[in-house]
């Protein structure tokens, strides 16, 4: 693992928490981001080399709504960049742990990502993430 | 804030939780801290500039005792490295944020710390730190 991505934080009213995280980084976010397979809204803000991603769900169905539900707004998982995430994942499925998803599925902010199930993590949800590259045009 | 310095997280047996995250991270804790002021004893990894901490009590009256009785076992918080620790507590108090400590004290790892109330950042415990820098010898 090469890298904290970024911290993802639920939160319940995107724009509410954009402004005080604006205020308390003292910048702006940078980019938002709809993932609507997993209904969710993203804002993102940038500090050095690791991002913090607020997530709002769209919809009761969404995995943060029922993060919120259960637990409150806060913190919800740490990504890690890795450069090659099949074998990351084979790995980690060697030592034991629990993937939450079989195959890499697309992430927002251009990623392929896999969840590891935060039973096994000490009740840390991670995420570990790799970047999709473009084709040579 | 120039830096996402480390993530705590809070655990109730250190050496059963170091060996899980040595096995996720494939890499070894770097060191071990004990900080009696605040009846804890860490274990730190290194992720490129972040840093994973992890966080046990050593007694009943700990914070983290306080925090895994409501919440369980996971993130605890994660601290932003800033240049000047003073003025930054001055300008989010300025902002309304409820600071912790009034005055910057004394943290793990050779830091001056200060904690953000995080009823008032969508439930994220917020740690701001500078590094103590040794007088020229």
């Amino acid at each position: 693992m090469k890298n904290v991505e970024h911290i993802g934080i639920a939160v319940r009213d995107l724009e509410a928490a954009e402004k005080l995280f604006s205020t308390l980084f003292n910048s702006q976010p940078y980019k938002k981001e709809t993932i609507a397979s997993e209904s969710v809204e993203t804002s993102f803000f940038k500090i050095n080399q690791t991002k913090i991603e607020l997530l709002k769900a769209t919809g009761a169905e969404s995995a943060i709504a029922k993060f919120i539900e259960k637990k409150g707004e806060g913190f919800h998982h740490v990504a890690f960049e890795v450069d090659d995430i099949l074998s990351e994942m084979g790995r980690l499925k060697n030592e034991g742990f629990t993937l939450l998803n079989e195959f890499p599925k697309q992430g927002a902010d251009n990623k392929l990502v896999c969840f590891i199930h935060p039973k096994g993590t000490n009740g840390v949800l991670i995420e570990l993430c790799q970047e999709i590259k473009k084709p040579d045009s």
